[in-house]
């Protein structure tokens, strides 16, 4: 038993190993952001989006206004090597009883009628189809299978299934995915809100159940609580996969990208972002410390290197340990023994008890206790 | 099939409807924060997740400095109702093969015999004891199992599973809990890093499995990513079990909490934070906007008055909808036909595509067209 060890145990096949990405920044952040995104932020987006090497790249609707057409426009010829979301349409449906009680009173019949007729129509364009259902986990799945089948049978190339509410969980959609693998063969794909903190959960269990694509957004901004954020996604694949997502993805990619989007939507990385927040990778604590500068696996569940970033060990706290002031002690040059090393730890502590210190602080500390050795 | 059939299968007992929060706040933010917390944060703190109603608080370690001790004894002496960690004690292990290599040389004979001394003294002196691994999913849980079984009988009132280093996902959550569930009576604790995303999804799918006990800390801080984030915990636990959380927990005061555990730490609570994020309740795309005002649960996996928060729906973008548009109206008082609100619609989201419009902007254009008609 290993944290890699992530096969899918039953009939499904995983695709833990095999996944593929499709990011859908540019239209949740369009659809969240409080000001309109300029063509420029789009474009730089995108380009940062095909540098990660996402597989998709999903744009604003462009029936949702002139602007929106003119930007798509100008995304598509760009050239990127990415898929942009031109040469493939996706269909979504509400089918729960929420929503067709009240977003529109279609049955099922007529969504299947309609469904059939637009994808029927789009395969004769020889275009790249999607269909899924808005709210899968509060319809009733075995009721849409036969149209999951019927909207395949027309041509459709990936069906989805879709958490827009944010409500379901790993064992749900390990149920929900199992069921639909087992009548439909070829692309699924998952879109997971993350309302109540199990998107990423949702999206490993789903690929593990054997759905082959997962809806990503950067820093997961969208609706609401937004939904799969690409960077976490891409962090639990690492330690899931992490040849094929070393391979795939560029991964040192990705703080670049969250810079753009970040400022292109006006938020701030959150502290504790995986992989990016500010102190993902600083370790603190004295027992901790110890084990990180003797063996950094200890306590990080993948290297920070793997992304292009440094760790950090502070030891500017009351729970420093010796360990960790002697590896700062060592790089500052200073010569001291263990005990010494030890007394200075001590004289640190004491500080710390009455007083914020910074990392420049306890250098001054270390500095001034070497040189009082000197002269004793 | 529903959002809130959460009820495990097979054999194992789920406790979704019973669980226990153990906050572990003040002992994480003591080891994160840049600078120590006063002792008046520390009971600030404390008296705020009283006010939640948490289960048990953890305090920082009394014996990592003498400022510790004394702050220890301060909380220990507010009376508060909830059990804060001075009656108990947590015994934590590291037994895997990276921490035992490098953390310390005990083989796990060893660790038993001092784990059941420990405990015999402990039990002795009529303090409730819990004793855990520190990183069982990088150990051999079954090479584990006679450890915990010898602790449990030495009388440890509560075994505990921890992924410190946020490297597991909900299955093999799954299998770890159902395996240490079948060999051990009694009270199951769990305490998941969130690394790689998963805390959350982790926590719902423990619970399912057969813990009993999940621990948190508000906004999830702690070393690297942090834990089990209490908020997006309270959020996916209101949905799986309505009537255990809403009646046990004073979610109400989950705002207040954060407030004074951000400024303690000097964080801002993330954008995308599950209930209390800026946009968590805030809705805006033209079609999801007319069902939430016509049913907030289309689009909403619960109400935000069980947090005391309101929702809002944006009108100020292109992608905003005549509905929505017409209930602003109608706040207004403005007087409209349908085709009148339609057309104001079509002025918005394009007066929209060319700048950025606040809600006042939206607002102003209202009241100017609305002008308009009353002069024709």
């Amino acid at each position: 038993m290993s944290a890699t060890a992530n096969a899918a145990s039953g009939s499904s096949p995983s695709n833990v190993a095999s996944y593929k990405i499709i990011d859908s920044t540019l239209r949740e952040a369009d659809q969240w952001a409080t000001n309109p995104l300029s063509r420029d932020t789009k474009v730089a987006i995108a380009k940062a989006l095909d540098s990660f090497a996402v597989d998709y790249i999903e744009i604003t609707s462009p029936s949702s206004s002139e602007q929106a057409l003119e930007d798509s426009k100008a995304i598509a010829a760009l050239g990127l090597k990415v898929e942009a979301g031109v040469g493939s349409v996706g269909l979504v449906v509400g089918a729960s009883s929420f929503s067709s009680d009240v977003s529109h009173e279609k049955s099922l019949e007529k969504i299947q009628e309609s469904a059939v007729e637009v994808i029927s129509y789009l395969k004769s364009q020889n275009v790249e189809t999607q269909f899924s259902f808005e709210d899968t986990f509060r319809s009733d799945l075995v009721d849409l299978l036969s149209l999951y089948q019927a909207v395949k049978e027309a041509g459709a190339d990936r069906v989805g299934i879709n958490d827009i509410i944010g409500g379901t969980t790993p064992r749900l959609v390990d149920d929900n995915v199992r069921t639909l693998r087992g009548v439909i063969k070829g692309d699924i794909e998952c879109r997971f809100h993350d309302e109540t903190g199990c998107a990423v959960g949702n999206a490993v269990t789903a690929l593990e159940a054997g759905a082959t694509h997962i809806d990503t957004t950067v820093l997961g901004i969208g609706e609401r609580n937004g939904l799969v954020p690409l960077g976490a996604f891409s962090a639990r694949m690492l330690v899931a996969a992490p040849e094929y997502t070393k391979g795939k993805y560029n991964l040192k990619e990705l703080k670049a990208l969250e810079t753009v989007v970040s400022e292109a939507v006006n938020i701030n990385v959150p502290y504790n972002n995986p992989v990016t927040g500010f102190s993902a990778f600083t370790h603190k604590a004295g027992i901790h410390a110890k084990a990180i500068l003797n063996n950094p696996s200890t306590y990080e569940v993948f290297d920070p290197a793997e992304y292009g970033i440094s760790r950090n060990v502070a030891i500017n706290s009351r729970v420093t340990g010796w360990n960790a002031v002697r590896s700062r002690v060592d790089q500052l040059g200073l010569v001291m023994t263990d005990d010494e090393v030890k007394a200075v730890t001590a004289k640190i502590k004491q500080t710390a008890d009455t007083r914020p210190l910074t990392i420049e602080d306890t250098d001054n500390i270390l500095h001034a206790f070497h040189a009082e050795l000197q002269k004793a």
